[in-house]
């Protein structure tokens, strides 16, 4: 039986499925506001959005970094939104948290167990990703650093692998995402932005996870993706994003499922 | 747009999404008729069941060879079902085709370009397995090859590719299965009992494959999956293909489409 | 203890180290014999080059096919070297076998069983590349193919597995090669064109492999690269291979070995 | 060129050849002393043991920690060779710098890129190991996050990339490694031992890493290695450790080349 995880007035793992959509970055306040309000009218139920990036390259934009906190403060304010963001390194709990309903372990931070031992020591929902090349049952063995310390809000996420195919940007593992959580307590999301790499790519894949049984989905969605300072290849449109919300909701209605609500009113922890 | 691709009395590749069922060795006539059975009952439209298998192991079952095709026949006639069947050599051809209404190439010969150029000079439908590791692209190239030679009865199936991930024997390529529909004019199934070797696996992969929109799938169904002679581990049971079936239909009616029928009275080729 | 395989006028497997040389394909009488004559020169002991190519795709140049049997027999006449050539379907057993010193089974094919089962009613030496996806017990078991069929002259060939890296073509398993080395009683060479793809690199991992105590090598060599009418972006310029043996004969000596020597009058099987 | 990197008394990335070599994790002060002993006696001319362990598993011994520190101080002094210590985290960086003459960053770290800023101000070595899933492309740049911060003492070092294959641990890219040699600054190791993770793998790769023109490698050496705490199973005896340096010695002579040898009376930075 899979465990709900509270993220402020989100429950992730009951019957509902949830939508955790925003931008790759909070690039500025009216891009945040814009995207927010889109996934708030068209049924998300978690916002996401990076503050501090992981990029490969160090000349690349970074994320805006503590400038976004108001930003994020703000639209979490004004859409009622919980607000979920990836934190990169272990300075940078005591900044997130305070912001944000839960925090983000990224794939390449997935074997940094003196991260996840700090997170095991705090009670803020972590949404674990899955390293691109660990093992299956590695990435049960990282949330079990965080159990270890005590943390059990803890939500998985499937994110793509590495593999020798290049016209994805990853392969997305869903039926690895299927047997954690068939094998696991915590709720299991996938992100298919990442995993593909292809927005024509995303809403089939949303709605496998929606039919295959997981319990959320996780997307990035810009409002001009061509100007966006990162990732924005993959990026839906906002059309894209209320075209992708009303492909699930039928999927999800004929398994007696529906998407998250978000509770109002729920203060953030 | 897909191309429908007949085979015997069904078509694949249209609204309709076709499950293709059956042993993954014939190893008696009871046994593939007692298969047969369950799978039109429950609303299978196409048999599947080995008779030349390509095994890695020169000392493993290697099939029933000829002895099997008079259970092909009588199985075939008894319950309509039109029957697909892997071909693993040039020579096969003529020995098989008479029996069977689509040759199977399997995942090992995806590269084996002159068995599909010898294909591509008969008109009988293929289903043209990737290999488990063949690049997206080189898999339409394949396909390429029976094209050139004229025969355009083409259907793809995706069966896991090979990874770094070993809980699961391979990797499903859902989104590879999108794309490759997306960008070709040919129905693309997949085949989770190998891709995921874990029956488990195989119900909510074959969900996901309908919700993304995919032509149908490919299951190895057996009767008493502990005592088969090959990769008896992954097959669905009798019930589990029934449930599977039952699975199938709410999905495929949230989204408009139902089960592909098998229109009686076609005669075989 | 490794079993010496006599090819033509060379063996390959004893303490010394055998280099197989020549173009992807032979494209011309002229082309093949230069390189040949260069290869001879420089202390190459078996020579290669395709006639019925494995190609991706269906519109490349396939190979010269019979017409190059005859400049196969003419430049093996002028050398003295013996000929392997790569037989890519069951039919072309018995018309490449009187004009080879030995048959390679290509990476594409490793996994056929069919052509390894007829090649085992032969007596002909086999060259046997592992395929790019296969397990290391996988390659050992497609050998066993042969071995079950009474054939035992068998040449093993790593020649790059298939990986997410693609600075280089494929990814050279060196490790692994020596791994088969250690337990089986076949020859192992290592094929460094095909596996990096680059051919700055293809000096480096042949001297690698000499002194990771291999049998030998297979490189290709074209005498004008940029011309070539398959893979000519690997191969070594007649000078580059001038410079490979240059490079691998104090290495060998070191190790008290040396390259492999043809002996002359030995007449063709 | 190559930029030679001074580590202690020993310069990398010459002309000579560097072998490092010594304990997965140091478990005890003797234990650690008697490693250091031979590796000394026997050529090795740079030390290297864990203290604080990075693990899949929270309940697998994580290193000494702390303790460790002193037995590292006294058998550094004790044999006069530079020691390597893997930094796991960026708060380690002030703890362990006083104690080592170069910082490893391991490969579940290699994308940890606040911990290479970290390292990139300060002015210590940094041996900085590719990734098991990075691209060539992606090491270079993790080497570009120190070069930034006005780091340049960066030595490389490729330790096996994931792959399909089981047989071997991981699978040693030694053509990648020859890449990067050709395509950067840095002096490039190759670590045999977590590659294959089979010791008699190891001898092999590290000739034939040296015969590739590579600067030097990293082994795990054990006096017990069935006893060992973490990694026994890949480890050198001291026997196969001295064995090794023996194998290296020729081969490195027939290119002119040697073992490194460490400066004495360098005092630690």
């Amino acid at each position: 039986m899979t465990r709900p995880v509270r993220v402020g007035g989100t429950v992730v793992g009951g019957d509902a499925f949830t939508v955790v959509a925003g931008p790759c970055a909070i690039e500025s306040r009216d891009q945040f506001m814009t995207v927010a309000r889109r996934v708030r009218d068209e049924g998300g139920a978690v916002l996401r959005g990076g503050i501090f990036k992981m990029r490969t390259d160090p000349h690349s934009f970074q994320g805006l970094g503590p400038e976004a906190l108001a930003y994020a403060d703000e639209v979490r304010r004004a859409t009622g939104l919980p607000f979920v963001v990836e934190v990169a390194a272990i300075e940078q709990v005591e900044v997130l948290a305070p912001h944000a309903d839960a925090l983000q372990v990224g794939s390449r931070n997935m074997h940094n167990y003196y991260l996840l031992k700090e997170l095991g020591h705090t009670r803020i929902p972590v949404l674990l990703k899955r390293g691109f090349a660990a093992e299956l049952r590695e990435w049960l063995l990282a949330a079990e650093y965080l159990v270890a310390g005590g943390n059990e809000s803890i939500i998985l996420c499937e994110r793509g692998i590495r593999t020798f195919e290049r016209e994805t940007r990853n392969t997305l593992d869903l039926a690895g995402a299927v047997w954690a959580r068939q094998r696991s307590p915590f709720p299991v999301l996938v992100d298919p932005s990442h995993a593909t790499g292809r927005p024509e790519l995303v809403t089939p894949m949303c709605l496998a996870a929606a039919a295959a049984g997981l319990d959320g989905v996780m997307v990035e969605v810009h409002p001009d993706n061509a100007a966006a300072l990162s990732d924005g290849f993959q990026a839906l449109t906002l059309e894209g994003f209320s075209n992708l919300t009303r492909a699930l909701r039928p999927i999800l209605a004929a398994l007696n499922r529906s998407l998250s609500s978000v509770e109002q009113g729920i203060p953030h922890p």
